[in-house]
């Protein structure tokens, strides 16, 4: 790849459909990142069978989005405690 | 609502339906939450104009799922140099 294209397509399967995610992550993490999507769908669906999978997507990256909200405030409150402690 | 029931129905609409969350989490994060979901799926619809419902959802996931694991990396090596520092 050349230098001014540092942008890669990189295809993962998600819950039976294929996906092309452009970026510049590595396609180690981009496949972590697409397994752990996948495990936590197929763990909404387990809980709650009648859902459609749009729905089930929705609230999966509702659940995400919770998870990066509580860790990006415990993160503050380390960084505060650094702060502190100069 | 009584102690043994701490579990909370909260609905929030996220790109036109209407989600009911069942957890812990205060009502304000949970609607702080969807809000930031939407958000996502609209940005990535901008984007991306033809993707569907449900591929746009899951798409959701994987930017918010990727966010969180890097997030997760910055804060593991701030818990390791406050490690380091005792």
């Amino acid at each position: 790849m050349s230098e001014q294209e540092d942008k890669m397509k990189i295809s993962v399967e998600i819950y039976n459909r294929t996906y092309t995610i452009v970026g510049s992550e590595p396609k180690e993490q981009v496949e972590q990142v697409a397994q752990l999507v996948n495990k936590k769908m197929e763990d909404i669906h387990d809980a709650n069978k009648h859902l459609d999978t749009t729905k089930l997507a929705v609230l999966t990256a509702v659940n995400t989005m919770n998870d990066y909200v509580k860790l990006k405030e415990e993160y503050n409150e380390l960084l505060q405690l650094i702060e502190e402690d100069k």
